[in-house]
């Protein structure tokens, strides 16, 4: 093999670097006889030059090949002629899709092996989320594993360390050299998690706005594209969706909190007519993505029947059921939703003039909720699951002043009171006179990438 | 300050560093508290999204206040009103100019303090030349350096290891992370030391051409640009010369036969004609970068006058008796000349056909030389001061078979035998019929970079 410098310098001048140039690079930074300093300089030339899709499927066969694979089918004759199927969300604000998609997947005939990481920065995640119900363990045994998905349908788990090794130790590395939003190194990452859980069709939910990893549609299109090029190559039907991400995903951002959202969702049920209608979008989404997963799985062929079953699915609890089943099957009690955490204060905001409320910046709340902690600022922080925020007011809607934006959940009343203000500000309003046309839109998908419109 | 990672980021997407920015990068990876991963992500960047004038003048500061700097005029009154000059080349294959120029520049009343590197890789360093000089040390004492100086006008000596460190950890980084080729990068690295050297002028020797680090014209005058660009706002008078290399520069390649073509020119007397032919191309080379120096110190202010001046001082012996001198101030023996170390046994390389030179490649023969010990391939390799190639013909000239093309001197037949296959091809034949009006251009001169002529 040509000295590590020769293959920087390949890559450097936005050469393609063949499979066993990439096989040694990989394989040296994991075994750690390449040292940092000469992949960082690779990572910051890739960055800078691109890779080609060929390049990015080779890094994503070695990540994923650093560690463990899943082989359900192998593990169990069970599962001969189950469809694997999951979701990959690049992550939002109040983004609790998994919980509900995971269960209206299962009503569907899929098997769905989610792998969910923890929430960092602004963006929550899945594990924390579903850890807020106490006894509920996201580190499932590998026996657990098979006689859930065989007898319940889906098993929800924390991103294990087998998977994918390699993928880590370049992400660590890619934090602190500014090679993160690079979208083959992105797609290399999540690509690779994904083809290492075994599954046969993954959908990727690309968020898209001002509260997302990507503002930019065109970035988030090109993101797309690439993930379902890599993912199709590697063997898994794919496409991606790209979805809007301004304000929260439906009305609670918190980790119990979520949870409950999630079963109002789930049964149908909602504590009051404005959740059910802040609730919508969310609802609309979850559908979507899952119908999505049920095509690429072959076991839907028409998308308008396949979304008429998944709301058939929720209004007759169905989804609801399965839940339930795999909540207590990974040891929550039966009585589960009476036990979630919750917040011993809770601190209206209200407005402070007339108006109509332009934008809730979904961004900020996440933010502020690192200081009280909904999510946390540094991967070995703890969160607290009973805090949060339930928004109670949509863009574009009239208000009045005194009428209630958002409530706060909180620990206490001085904890409240320490992000009063920086909530209210998130809440952006214009004075009653101002146009309304170009604000309020609701709908949060914004386009969808299948492998048949590639190239 | 903000973390490294944005510091890297913001270089990444092409934006301007500030200086204490960049301070904070150069002290954090001197004193280690910055790890080595993240300067190189900031060296790739760097090397692709480029460096400002500004922030290149900045990086060049930083290196030079890393390490010890010289003050002539503060260390010793009597250089008060003295002129310190300089030349440096960016390396060649046979370029012995810093021995010739030395002693020219001080006969025009220059102060040279001469700080050299050694050889490697294909082109060849001063310091080796000196060193095959029995007795003569690159490592003077500063009381030698000041008395030399005032009493000779020239110390020639190896780069200290307290000059500049940042830039000698800085250069080692990038030599393994394919960041060398860059020109803000080399511009602070070259400057930098200059600058330490306590010099009022400098000229650059920018070689050009297949054997030097820089083969494209466009890039060796962006280096000269960016060179006397930086080297003036820091204070420095200087210029650049762009310089064709692709044949051997002069007759000989090998450290003490390098000392000894020096001498013939120094003496104005030649083995024989065609030696003198050979070698006047180099000593036009000499004494124009000289001429320069001695303009930019405002020692001369006619070009033509200055250049009648040189080989004045060449011809009445007056820059031998100089270089004589320095070598005996430097341990030489007074008859250092006989002593010079030979080859023991001397192989002809003749033509095996008839027809016209068209090239010598002597990146070729710097590379085969590195086989008997002209050169090292790595910075820890000795080298053999007696062993190397005389070269006895001329691009362009008509050879008949059996001609004298080459001389290798060697430490024995079996050496001489070993690589004579490849000294022979290092000569370019072409048939007597073919046109030989594109081939033969033996004028090294290309281009001319002054201050006055940027922007």
């Amino acid at each position: 093999m040509k000295p590590v410098s020769e293959i920087i310098r390949k890559k450097r001048e936005g050469q393609e670097l063949l499979p066993d140039e990439l096989e040694f690079l990989v394989k040296g930074f994991a075994d750690g006889s390449i040292p940092d300093y000469q992949i960082s300089a690779w990572l910051m030339a890739s960055f800078l030059c691109g890779m080609s899709t060929s390049e990015t499927l080779t890094l994503t066969t070695l990540m994923r090949n650093s560690g463990k694979t899943m082989n359900w089918r192998k593990m169990s004759s069970n599962f001969e002629n189950e469809k694997f199927a999951d979701k990959h969300s690049t992550g939002g604000v109040g983004d609790k899709v998994s919980l509900i998609l995971a269960p209206l997947a299962v009503c569907f005939g899929m098997k769905v092996p989610m792998m969910s990481g923890r929430g960092l920065g602004h963006t929550g995640g899945t594990v924390d989320k579903l850890e807020s119900i106490p006894g509920f363990t996201m580190y499932p045994t590998e026996a657990m594993m098979l006689k859930n998905l065989d007898e319940i349908g889906t098993i929800m788990m924390a991103q294990s360390n087998d998977l994918c090794p390699a993928d880590k130790k370049l992400y660590s590395l890619r934090d602190v050299t500014a090679t993160i939003e690079s979208v083959p190194l992105i797609t290399a990452s999540i690509v690779s998690k994904k083809w290492a859980e075994g599954i046969d069709a993954i959908v990727y939910d690309v968020k898209c706005g001002s509260a997302a990893f990507m503002s930019d549609v065109g970035d988030a299109k090109r993101l797309s594209e690439s993930l379902v090029k890599v993912s199709s190559q590697a063997g898994m039907a794919s496409s991606a969706m790209i979805t809007r991400m301004e304000e929260p995903l439906g009305s609670m951002i918190g980790n119990a909190m979520e949870v409950e959202e999630s079963l109002w969702i789930l049964s149908d049920e909602y504590p009051s007519e404005l959740h059910r209608k802040i609730c919508e979008p969310l609802k609309e989404l979850c559908c979507d993505l899952t119908v999505e997963m049920a095509m690429l799985s072959g076991l839907q062929s028409d998308r308008e029947k396949a979304k008429a079953e998944a709301l058939k699915f929720i209004s007759e609890k169905k989804a609801l059921e399965v839940f339930s089943r795999m909540a207590v099957a990974q040891g929550a009690a039966k009585n589960f939703r009476d036990a979630l955490p919750k917040a011993e204060f809770i601190m209206d905001i209200t407005a402070e003039k007339d108006g109509t409320l332009a934008a809730i910046d979904s961004r900020s709340l996440g933010v502020i909720g690192l200081d009280i902690g909904v999510g946390r600022k540094r991967a070995e922080d703890p969160v607290d699951p009973k805090v949060g925020f339930e928004v109670l007011s949509q863009v574009g809607q009239k208000i009045s002043k005194g009428d209630v934006l958002c409530r706060i959940h909180a620990r206490d009343k001085a904890q409240a009171e320490s992000i009063y203000a920086g909530v209210q500000q998130s809440f952006q309003m214009i004075l009653p006179t101002t146009s309304v046309s170009t604000i309020g839109k609701q709908h949060l998908f914004i386009d969808r990438i299948r492998k048949e419109n590639l190239e």
